[in-house]
């Protein structure tokens, strides 16, 4: 699904097996008890949606957490039926079960739709989401 | 720092003991590896700025794990004399050690030479960064 996107199509590589890096990064994403990666299955547990939920300890806000949600997809074929819905309502909860003060999320400009669901959610507007690529 | 802001203000607390929330949170940032808090110092150990940075391990990008930045500031009195220039050079050169394949941060739409001071470091204005509070 990262790969079967408009923009993550040009910056991921489907191959059978995966590239080891994938395997790397998913058990570093199990290890840590402040990272969160959830699917969403179908009856058959065919995978639909994913997504991923970081909590950070910080000073600010008189020392709360807050978390961070990024790689919310869900497969093509099985949009419009509230699937991303029910992922960020989990994780909405999830976050308020570790006493986050906030939850934060980086959309491209280019995702207009993305920007209008989590509007619908309750998320504002009102940062700008700047980036610095490393390579 | 954090609370001399014209956004942190209203959402700190001053007190002396601080209250046990900041030094639980400072705690939690110290035992994770993934969290690095720094901070820029005068030669008599006077506390210029802060800044912390957090890596986040991620199945995107083939793998790459990514840093986010937050709470970057500095002391009203000791500004334009690149002290956060020098936190962000710091880190993002500790991103590039650790591997990291892109640097993300969100800046406060109020914040608009935070916004310049970003871009000059090369850091592009490519997302919304929406938030959503859980109080």
């Amino acid at each position: 699904m990262l790969a079967d996107d408009e923009l993550g199509k040009e910056r991921e590589t489907l191959s059978e097996p995966l590239l080891p890096a994938y395997f790397k990064a998913f058990d570093a994403i199990a290890a840590d008890e402040r990272n969160v990666l959830i699917v969403a299955e179908a009856p058959d547990s065919k995978v639909l949606g994913c997504l991923q939920m970081t909590v950070i300890p910080g000073l600010g806000y008189q020392g709360a957490e807050r978390a961070i949600i990024e790689d919310v997809r869900v497969d093509k074929a099985y949009r419009g039926r509230k699937i991303g819905h029910q992922m960020l309502r989990w994780a909405i909860g999830e976050a308020r079960r570790r006493q986050c003060r906030l939850i934060e999320l980086f959309v491209h400009e280019k995702r207009a739709s993305a920007r209008r669901f989590y509007a619908r959610l309750g998320f504002k507007d009102s940062h700008a989401g700047m980036r610095l690529p490393l390579e």
